[in-house]
């Protein structure tokens, strides 16, 4: 099936390594990168792993102005026993591709994606961390080249891939957060690139995350553009409220990023037989949960943090606590289920995990 | 005022220019640029001019990732009598802060970021082509540099300005263009990134750009992102509409870009004594003015073409032609006004053009 010729350049010196504790997440980058180059007539070529350092572009790269790029964000686990695991790699690398159309960009070969990755791992595999928590975050991405300042696809790409390892993302187990409802600002309406994961969604979202961490929340619940009640996500990740018993997250409308902690939890609760819908959720209706007493459980799914229990939400002065702050049974369950399906340590009934180096 | 130290790095070799009737808008650049870097804490330091060159970031470079990227557009014409004239610049550099403010990126000096653009300019004049219709095409950016993979503002940036000869846009003389409605893709809503000049703006308009194409558009007209039926922009212009004597453009719905060009016409024709509001348009509004023959004239607005009348546009499959196809009365005195004004050929009772090295 595959016919990859990736070249390998080995750097000369290896980087020290920090203690895991000390990580302080995509700062510290492995020894070596995977890159290819596209142009248009040609295709994908020169695939290569090499030591990582910087890259040189023309100012004029499409890049800088005209802002075609696009990227994934995926972790490896090590376990004791020496197995490296990944968790659904071909997910990411067909959201790459939906991305990639979206803003007009060249599609990857997602088998070849995927070699080049365990290539890189292969190469890197002493960077991957082992302590309980921690991981190697993987961070493939594309990025127009052409030297040209006009508003049109661009004729050449490069397709990247770095790692950086990553501490556990909570030093002392997991805790809820506190989130903003963002009334002002908005993410993205249908139509436009809100289910791409492209950089332009990123940059827009900043002055929203200026206000929560002056305020002391730690991230932005969007709501639509339209109406402007509607719940979309959370800055980096889909969001889910357990509400009189049923677990409920936003339908995916085009305007959110399709999650792949998001569909993966939903099919954890079906195979749980814990109710589960995928619909429109208004913010009126989580106030009105939770003037009843019926908004059990809120919680934030994404690679960096799994699942991320929300403790607060505060929504035009409003304050709404979620089980009095605590992390929500059902989102400690699901947690425990999803890491330990991540890192080996549980069963996978759903053959999400892919196994390197397996003796 | 300005105590700005720029460090001037001459070329060592200068490039060969191309005959006007060559270029190709922004493909060709002349031999210097201007730099300068920003570190949080310390400021906008290490102003200099250098010859032009491939820039080096780090892979992990925020611009790469989270879209912390901003630009302007403007133009430097050259006289017969060795006058170098620029165009409201202190403009651009008041909506360079303004998107700066929207990307939660650093502001700059206004004064020193157009003393920075004048001794670029100085240093590669000869660059500035001085055939009828032709221009030097400046492009200052600024792009973040930070090498961090966390979704917040970086911590470092760097300032540029390129320069690119250009041709006329018009080479047989001013002509209609056709334009396409778009129906399906969005290009921005009040509350996002729609009045600011950055990247992710352009990457999300390409897939709609490509229809166009394809179909023999110039440009794509976009409409609001939520009852998508009000007139916003085109692909990278305001736009007019002369409907039963009265001049009408979208009114500033903090979507849609506050063109320079746009303003200008609006002064111009209020100087004319012509009517002209600014308000919402809808397109059956449009398409109402066509049938009943009150449709006199369009235009789109710009800093690359100027004015561009609008010969034909497509909504649905309907088309609407406007003046029978041909450039407007109004639409050409508008053109020669603003062209006279910014070559220095016409009077300029509003005090918008900046004159360098006047004898
Ligand atoms: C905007 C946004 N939504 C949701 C997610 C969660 O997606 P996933 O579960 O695939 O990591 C992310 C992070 O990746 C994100 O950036
Ligand atoms: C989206 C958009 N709208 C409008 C304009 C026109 O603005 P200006 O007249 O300042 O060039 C431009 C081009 O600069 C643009 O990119």
């Amino acid at each position: 099936m595959s016919n990859l010729n990736i070249q390998i350049t080995l750097s000369e010196k290896k980087k020290d390594k920090l203690p895991t504790d000390q990580l302080v997440f995509g700062t510290t980058f492995t020894d070596h990168m995977f890159i290819a180059d596209y142009i248009e007539g040609k295709g994908w070529h020169n695939h290569r792993v090499v030591p990582y350092a910087p890259i040189t572009l023309e100012p004029s790269a499409t890049i800088f102005h005209y802002g075609q790029t696009i990227f994934e964000g995926m972790k490896a686990y090590l376990s004791e026993d020496g197995v490296v695991r990944l968790f659904r790699p071909d997910q990411n690398m067909k959201r790459m591709n939906h991305s990639a159309d979206r803003l007009s960009m060249p599609q990857i070969d997602e088998n070849h994606a995927l070699e080049a990755l365990v290539e890189l791992i292969k190469v890197d595999k002493e960077w991957i961390p082992k302590d309980p928590g921690t991981s190697l975050y993987i961070r493939p991405f594309m990025i127009a080249t052409e030297p040209h300042l006009g508003v049109s696809a661009s004729k050449s790409y490069t397709y990247m891939i770095i790692m950086s390892p990553v501490g556990s993302y909570y030093e002392e187990g997991i805790h809820p957060v506190k989130i903003l409802v963002e009334s002002e600002y908005v993410r993205a309406v249908a139509g436009g690139t809100g289910n791409a994961k492209t950089a332009g969604n990123y940059a827009s979202s900043l002055k929203a995350q200026e206000v929560a961490d002056r305020e002391g929340y730690s991230q932005v619940l969007w709501l639509d553009g339209i109406e402007r009640k509607y719940i979309e996500e959370v800055g980096s990740m889909n969001v889910f409220f357990k509400i009189d018993g049923e677990v409920v997250t936003p339908a995916l409308n085009g305007s959110i990023l399709d999650g792949i902690t998001r569909k993966s939890i939903i099919d954890l609760l079906k195979h749980w037989s814990v109710p589960v819908v995928e619909r429109r959720v208004s913010i009126d209706e989580i106030r009105e949960a939770h003037r009843t007493g019926k908004l059990d459980e809120a919680f934030g799914t994404g690679t960096a943090a799994v699942i991320s229990p929300i403790g607060e939400f505060r929504y035009q002065g409003e304050l709404f606590y979620v089980n009095n702050g605590e992390t929500g049974e059902l989102s400690a369950k699901l947690y425990d289920a999803l890491t330990g399906i991540q890192k080996g340590t549980q069963e996978d009934p759903f053959g999400w995990v892919v196994e390197l180096n397996k003796k």
